[in-house]
């Protein structure tokens, strides 16, 4: 690890020992117990599974009582859309066409209709689009907090001001029907403010894979009075709702990850910034000094003003980026190429084909994002690296 | 830790050392990467993630291609049963009566019919009652390897003939309607020999957690060529049968377990097995000691030539198990009451019901199981405690 510069923190981060020690004692330690057991030392540790989803809950200003623990992002956001189907058939879910996978398969998947909202050329969602396709049948609006591929933060708080009117008209004329903002809030926690009132949301995804937690950890938050259905029956943990024995290692490392993600926020937003500003400083002077007129060939995408200081995402048109994630490699510098699980595919990103990509700046697209491996030495290093390599790249290409 | 005996490990296993150090480096290390993207070092954790499975697989005899992971054993039936919603409607589900709450619960859940097959008095599934209810419609026969709250070893090998004679039957008048047989070997790994095909099971559900493996991991093994649903969609990891950025300290983590458990099942069985005989000595001596008779009051309940060593299941007739349990727990010593899911919500089990056991013996249940943690010294030790806190139990209660 010592040489390497990790630049992919949105598609995983490790651990951090302050999480793996809190988690240790439920695994291997004295705590290993099964929650649901009947003897003083079980009862304990289902009392800090509880205390943990209390911190959770407390960390984005909900109740433990409204923390669903899941096997990460993905069984959360397939949770929250079940609440679509426990309100009946003529309905309609409204997800930003930039959405992960996760979100827009569990939209196909709903037993309900799917529309999805347009984007801006800088990846944010569209609210003339969404103030159009909001219906009298919508139930459901999934836009996530921040985009896994751009680092975009989505106008959340306009959006909710949209459901407000929407359920105000409805209240009005006497439909009792719902309407339900959810959000994917895996890229954002850890620098920026994940509040769900300030945020307006009724329900909101938590990812600990993405915030130095464990992985296959994530959790729902829903809203008091929220009908979900279960996806794996048995047990009847969770209030019916996730069957299986109570993952307590798992939820204590979440608590501790938020904790430590809400603590540290302010700081670690700055402190990536000027990393992401001396990223691109040295990018930049490195691609002029290769001799590389960057505004034609190497762009960074998605609105600048709305971007997440950790993401710096490229396209650099005409070269192929999987040989220059190979070229990188061979340097020690890691950088990712849109979500890695459509990355494992060799899928196109349907996310910079929405934002009005071509073909050919999608298949030279980069996905730089920064986080707590990186220091102002590496980052600066990694820079100079990848501009060299894009150089050579152009040079062959291009001469 | 030092001074408590715990007699529960059929609720909960601790993470062996060995274990969690097969892990971290997945979690905290030079392995966290996500093994959906594209550089070599993650590409490197994606065949270590596909090699785990193939050490599981190969464990029990299978195809690493045949295995899913999942978020534990409930999951893993979960989704073993959605393989009966893919063949259409006109179905039947057969389970054991005894079967866990998850196994119930799935059945319930899956678009088909289904019925529960009786056991008889000791706990072990009537094949006569079997036999009688496979019908042309039946396409899923479930029945554990082991009963978690009995420790009675189900007849497999004989479940499996009848259903390759039911197959047999079909195939003759062309009818090509599927039936499978799956298990939940949860109970059994680490001291039977759990192999796919002398067990003749299509199906079958490993639990990393009861087998000092990591919780909230377990594993569906299906024979190629049955085709499931997925119960959480997204990314389309998992074959696009199970979503989610794989659990690849999970996998590797079960995968360590597995082995650990295959290499030292034989001494390990011959170990729990002179436990057992120690505790039961030592219970009945010291019942005796204390002037009560035995027979009368304290019975060992399930069939014991098909009883699996470590299962010490217990029945005192006209006590409050749950008194006895905290009891027991002033003196140190841990042991369970039924399954643990059930006994937190204070549900009398269906399991002990079904071998005909009256509402007075449900009551005055206990489930001893033994394993890593136990030496001959802590289990005559607990014996002892365990049959003085009977006797003041009963003393109090009949004089």
């Amino acid at each position: 690890m010592h040489n390497i510069v990790y630049l992919d923190h949105a598609a995983a981060t490790p651990v951090s020992e302050k999480v793996l020690a809190a988690m240790l004692p439920y695994m291997t330690g004295d705590k290993f117990y099964n929650p649901g057991a009947a003897y003083l030392p079980a009862v304990q540790v289902r009392r800090e599974y509880e205390q943990a989803k209390d911190r959770i809950a407390h960390a984005i200003g909900g109740k433990g009582s409204e923390i669903l623990m899941t096997a990460g992002a993905t069984e959360s956001i397939n949770l929250a859309f079940t609440a679509v189907g426990a309100v009946g058939l003529d309905s309609e879910i409204l997800v930003s066409e930039i959405e992960h996978k996760s979100v827009m398969e569990a939209a196909r998947n709903a037993r309900s209709d799917f529309r999805t909202i347009r984007v801006t050329s800088g990846g944010i969602a569209d609210l003339d689009d969404l103030r159009k396709k909001i219906t009298p049948r919508t139930r459901l609006i999934s836009v996530a907090l921040v985009n896994g591929e751009l680092g975009t933060v989505q106008p959340l708080s306009d959006i909710a001001a949209m459901v407000r009117a929407e359920r105000e008209r409805r209240l009005a004329i006497g439909d009792a029907s719902p309407l339900w903002l959810h959000s994917d809030a895996s890229q954002g926690v850890g620098l920026l403010d994940v509040h769900v009132a300030r945020l307006g949301v009724d329900m909101l995804t938590l990812n600990a894979a993405k915030v130095y937690g464990p992985k296959q950890v994530g959790a729902l938050w829903a809203r008091a009075g929220i009908k979900l259905q279960p996806i794996v029956v048995g047990g009847g943990q969770e209030s019916g709702l996730r069957s299986g024995t109570e993952n307590v290692a798992g939820a204590v490392g979440l608590a501790m990850a938020i904790e430590e993600a809400e603590r540290t926020k302010s700081s670690e937003l700055q402190r990536v910034g000027e990393l992401k500003t001396a990223f691109i400083a040295s990018l930049y002077h490195t691609l002029h000094e290769k001799a590389i007129a960057e505004p034609k060939k190497v762009a960074i995408i998605g609105e600048k003003k709305r971007q997440l200081a950790s993401f710096i995402p490229l396209t650099i048109t005409g070269i192929d980026a999987e040989r220059l994630v190979f070229a990188l490699e061979n340097r020690s510098v890691l950088v990712g190429t849109g979500a890695a699980c459509a990355a494992s595919r060799g899928e196109h990103s349907h996310v910079l084909r929405a934002i009005g990509l071509s073909d050919e700046q999608i298949a030279g697209s980069l996905r730089i994002t920064l986080g707590k491996l990186n220091t102002l030495e590496n980052t600066k290093r990694a820079a100079e690296i990848i501009a060299e390599e894009i150089a050579k790249e152009c040079h062959r290409q291009f001469g």
